[in-house]
């Protein structure tokens, strides 16, 4: 399926619109002046999300949680505005996440409690309610640009390209569709809060699958890029099953899912979905760290043999935070040893003589990449690799990372981007 | 005392000598071309040593541990270079490194497992043992440069200044020294590994209670500067107490160390002692936080009202490792919420309804800095500050950041850096 933004749909049962109502007023940080996004459901849907871990969480981030511990069951809608990330508010900040909830619902006719809310933007400021209650006013009227392609451009703060992600999985007389996008440009810029993502699916599926299908989803995709290392307090990625496709997703990891079952059985097991659903979590978390704050080119890290899937993320993790790493990426530097370094502090109890390290498309990558693989230590030493050689690995895009620890089974892939002067101004200057 | 490079001397029953050997190959990193430095004993000393916590460990740093569990009262010496980490190295690294003791070995009449060896430089490269054994023959001749000053700036790489403390003890009848100089520019610079310091006494003092005070003082000091937060493979402090003042250091807290004593009695509890020498090891790691890879702002963050000092701990260091609030300091950008928001991902129990932030000069400050104490947030909620006067604050050297967590007694003080566009060109290009 394609991920392209000019003919992205959501899942049958949605509709998507964009409007501008002023919340998004710096110029320098808008790529567009859409700053508010609707999507919306014909009928009820089953509802999931996953939040941030910060301990300071904005109001939207707590009100969603609220809703969903309560009534996952029966959702309606998402509004979403770019401009105020509704953060550090106080009282005054949920008051705000209500209303915004409410008078959706007032303009979709159906209740506070089936609206989701998301916001990002500069932290510590109020909402200005009455251009965000005009906004929604107008979000709904003919006046509104319809369609996911401008949700998705609404939502985008520092961002540079909006991010879309579509899949589908046929199977016996049903097509399930799991669509989605994001914003995120790996962190914040003048206060902005990180990653929101909305995905939907037409799939029939209850509100604990959905969850459990989710977290897993993004377990292993959007939690598995790092920008650089700050999370954010509005981070939030929510998914809605409008199930207008028909086909239940079931629990059983039975035979149901396979491709050449009898039409009539339309049931794709809940493994089967959650591994689609991951793949397009993917696909949106590459072009998150792909279109990283100030980055040239995607850096893909991809820790091997080591003993458990959470060794090898903590060691991928340290590489991906590593500023040395990525300076020297961003330089098409092969200073390999700033990679076993940061594998070395990372935490993860590895032997620094088992380490092997190649730059560039290791076996796993097949014939997909014609650049040459070059290892540039075997078992702790340095190989007598070409520099020349090294460097050009390093100045691909992707560049690919492959991190050996030689001690088990497990792998685990992140991603994050180079680290370029540009990420330093762009952060630095704050136009008040 | 004085910190100045102009008037550095080290403890009675010390000398110091440096000279060029030609390893720090590189001009653009080389602000000396000195790169052999060696601080040697009239007498046997005690010794203690900390090291990197970094899995992969350069050889000088095994050979220091395996020669420290073994003869730690009975040290002469310790050579350091710089243009060569000797890490990643293999068997040979690690000859390499008993060699260079060796060669110190027999050029001062010691035995070789009465010297200490330090590196620092590139990554995965050997030592030039031709080099090294000339610069060794050298560094004991007239021809050498004599004395601490020229030693603290042999063993510098990226470094921008030499970086040197010295503190006296006076009691009774006895005066105790404690002085030292490190290198350490915050991180690696075409590979360099980051931290090393010699820190030297003229105490009488066992090598268990040496490693005791040692380790306490390095827990405060160097342990709570954060550059990066990339732990390099060469990390080493080491202390050396030749014993020449007379003044014995006592494991009892009595009552021996006030100034008021007979001088007959020259005793000074280690508790005292580890004051002291907490305070040279500050006073150093400050320097090295001033003099991080392109900081133009010394950063001091202070964490206040924190259930313990591990609390305290783990907030600072989030916030001083946040690359967009090191980014919003070097912009003079009064970004606070990137402030709460380093401190909520940062694992903490924290509560958001408590939290305090001043930029400033907060009450502990006194009448030290003439700027204005800004407070941007009380419980929780933004303050009605003015903006010009907190971006002020931030401008202002030291950049005094202080954030109460309204939860407890405890406090902890951390030092960093602001974050440059002069970081990325540094770090990114690699001159091969």
């Amino acid at each position: 399926m394609s991920d392209s933004i000019d003919t992205f749909v959501l899942a049958k049962g949605f509709r998507a619109a964009a409007t501008a109502c002023g919340l998004k007023t710096s110029g320098a940080m808008a790529a567009t002046n859409l700053d508010l996004a609707l999507v919306a459901a014909a009928e009820p849907c089953s509802a999931a999300g996953v939040f941030t871990t910060n301990r300071v969480k904005a109001a939207p981030v707590l009100y969603d949680q609220e809703v969903l511990s309560q009534n996952a069951g029966d959702i309606r809608a998402v509004i979403t505005n770019a401009g105020c990330a509704n953060a550090v508010t106080g009282p005054r900040g949920m008051q705000d996440a209500r209303r915004m909830a409410a008078l959706t619902a007032e303009a979709l006719d159906c209740r506070p409690d089936q609206v989701l809310v998301m916001s990002t933007g500069v932290i510590g400021r109020h909402l200005d309610m009455d251009k965000l209650a005009r906004g929604i006013a107008d979000i709904v009227s003919p006046a509104a640009q319809q369609g996911a392609p401008f949700a998705a451009r609404a939502i985008m703060t520092t961002d540079t390209v909006p991010k879309v992600a579509s899949r589908q999985v046929t199977i016996g007389g049903g097509t399930v569709t799991i669509s989605g996008f994001c914003k995120g440009s790996g962190m914040i810029h003048p206060n902005m809060a990180t990653m929101l993502g909305i995905i939907t699916t037409d799939a029939v599926i209850a509100p604990d699958l959905l969850q459990t299908a989710l977290r897993e989803a993004v377990a292993r995709s959007f939690n598995r890029v790092s920008v650089d290392g700050d999370t954010s307090t509005n981070d939030t990625v929510l998914l809605l099953a409008s199930g207008a496709s028909g086909v239940e997703i079931t629990a059983e990891n039975a035979a149901t899912d396979k491709d050449n079952l009898p039409s009539a059985i339309s049931a794709i097991s809940a493994v089967k979905f959650t591994e689609e659903l991951t793949e397009v979590c993917v696909a949106l978390a590459k072009q998150v760290a792909r279109d990283g704050e100030g980055a040239n080119r995607l850096v893909e890290i991809r820790v091997t043999g080591a003993e458990d899937e959470a060794q090898a993320h903590t060691v991928a993790n340290s590489i991906a935070r590593s500023p040395l790493v990525k300076t020297a990426i961003y330089g098409g530097d092969p200073n390999w040893g700033r990679v076993l370094c940061a594998a070395g502090y990372s935490g993860a109890a590895i032997d620094p003589d088992k380490l092997s390290l190649t730059f560039g498309p290791a076996d796993r990558y097949g014939d997909r990449y014609d650049t040459p693989a070059i290892q540039v230590v075997a078992n702790g030493l340095p190989t007598s690799y070409e520099e020349r050689q090294a460097a050009a690995a390093l100045r691909s895009d992707p560049v690919l990372v492959t991190l050996d620890l030689g001690l088990g089974d497990a792998a685990v892939t992140v991603w994050t981007c180079d680290l370029t002067t540009e990420y330093i101004e762009i952060n630095a200057h704050y136009t008040t």
